[in-house]
């Protein structure tokens, strides 16, 4: 409810001309759901009408397996195909915003000068709600931006990757050969989210190993494993500049089958819904902290803390008091 | 606000032979905290007349530091000083309770025998909360007990791992030669932590250097390079069985001098206050956000889910329908 510093036109404005595809506006945006806690929420209703079109395709994997190439790849292949597309790559260890990095230009030169590819690179900050908040956010631009498709890449296998890539409708999980990132990727969790496993350099010695134990994992069960389910397919491939490495159309189309798969079945929009559910969650939880630190209701949080640390009242029945003086 | 499904009889029994320092009460209360969502709130009150009067020192580092044998040695230490001494292992990358695991019974036989000394380890599991809420209520399970030092340690240096020594009235960072972590470390933020910086395995070659880059860090400055803050001391240290290993009884002194300031200057009563106030919070946020999930109020999340994800709403607004309805 706070008053956004800049004049309303201005930020139409700007969400107009993204909505035409220009690449200054979508950075621009981008960069106030980075930083700027007082647009975003403008921001945020501003652009609802133009999205809910966006395939969101998530690519995450251990550091060392090509995320970059592969990425670069596969706009290639949807570039052939004549798809806009955007890249967002978030690194949520960095405490850097990617837009005024070298990196993101150096990143991709394959697509720099392509005005239906948009990429960007986003980091943390301090923005309120992290990037459960910021991520989908920034997806959401790309969308109203007419993006056919948006890849967002992550550059690991922790909690926060899982998360991000969870905002995707089919995810990618890389593997290759000699990293050792089979028993990684399965402590982190990550097996349990893709749609896709890619095992990328596929022509190194130790390829072969890298398929058999997935397929050895994938035999021990999990969600894929009820009657029917979508079984996430191995796909082979050597990623390299342009759409011509090995395995990558093959990859594409896999991608458009899982896809078309979860449009038939219903799955898409609920697992969208579903999203969009804990998104609203967390931008609710977000408001109720901020009502709680600010002391709201008569019971002060400073002395509650006082009392517990004391021994003389315990946390749960500390927080029954907080929340029904918010109530 | 759940029925326990015991009688209150049997949990309170179960306290006061906690609180009598009996091992095998204590290990069940522990087991309660990571299983059993509804004994937690009642074993939270009953256990919180006993609390507030144990010191906790975290110890985090990389895999490979030797931590496991650094709490053993600090454990001997604080033995000849004749305390009684309560271990905490967390691992949170786990979904394994510690409570069944051999590795809990091969893990410091040399304090096997010694019933001054309550070793557990302890995984997330489902609890609601976490290791948010299940660690600090494992920690007044052993300051109950009459524990005048609890160690919790950890496995790694990632977010997961900050979270549970942030619980700590003294934080331990292990580092040794020849892991690169001193650049792990920062990228972790673990460095912000750190009360005191441990150099393990200091007989090793390279030990000079990662003293010197911990050196270099600190001097570019962090919370600690306020005039008359603490400046975190690094202790070189070859961590073996018993109390004899180079630096330890150093190490001892320097977390003994760490708690007196902490104590004198008031600083102690102060975080504890914050963490409380944390754990509070974190309480009264996961019931509010049982209310959300439950549907409280008119506004049902998954209608607002669908609204977002078709575009014809944005999130902001629907969490502020959603928090109307809760108040």
């Amino acid at each position: 409810m706070t008053r956004p510093a800049r004049p309303a036109g201005d930020l139409a404005g700007l969400v107009e001309r993204a909505t035409q595809g220009q690449a200054r506006a979508i950075g621009k945006l981008i960069t106030l759901i980075e930083n700027d806690g007082t647009a975003v929420r403008e921001l945020a209703a501003l652009l609802a009408p133009y999205t809910g079109r966006a395939y969101v395709v998530g690519l995450t994997g251990p550091p060392g397996v090509g995320k970059s190439t592969m990425t670069s790849a596969i706009v290639a292949v949807m570039r052939e195909r004549d798809a806009r597309v955007g890249v967002l790559a978030v690194d949520p260890s960095s405490p850097f915003s990617g837009g005024a990095l070298l990196g993101d230009r150096i990143r991709m030169q394959a697509h720099a000068l392509d005005d239906r590819v948009h990429i960007r690179s986003m980091a943390t900050r301090g923005h309120l709600g992290g990037l459960a908040v910021a991520v989908p956010q920034a997806l959401r631009v790309f969308d109203a931006a007419g993006c056919d498709v948006v890849l967002v890449e992550t550059v690991g296998v922790g909690q926060s990757e899982i998360d991000i890539v969870r905002q995707a409708d089919t995810t990618l999980v890389l593997s290759a050969p000699g990293l050792g990132d089979a028993i990684q990727a399965a402590k982190a969790g990550i097996l349990e989210i893709a749609d896709i496993f890619v095992v990328n350099k596929a022509d190194r010695p130790g390829a072969e190993i890298v398929v058999k134990d997935l397929r050895h994992m994938q035999s021990l069960g999990g969600r894929h494993s009820a009657p029917g389910a979508w079984r996430p397919p191995i796909i082979e491939t050597v990623a390299e500049d342009g759409p011509e490495g090995r395995g990558l159309r093959q990859l594409v189309d896999t991608i458009e089958r899982h896809g078309e798969r979860l449009r038939t079945s219903g799955d898409l929009q609920d697992a969208r819904g579903a999203r969009a559910r804990s998104e609203i969650e967390a931008l609710a939880v977000a408001a109720l902290r901020r009502g709680l630190a600010s002391g709201a209701g008569q019971t002060p949080l400073a002395e509650l803390g006082e009392e517990v640390a004391a021994g003389r009242l315990d946390p749960y029945s500390a927080a029954d008091r907080l929340v029904a003086a918010l109530r």
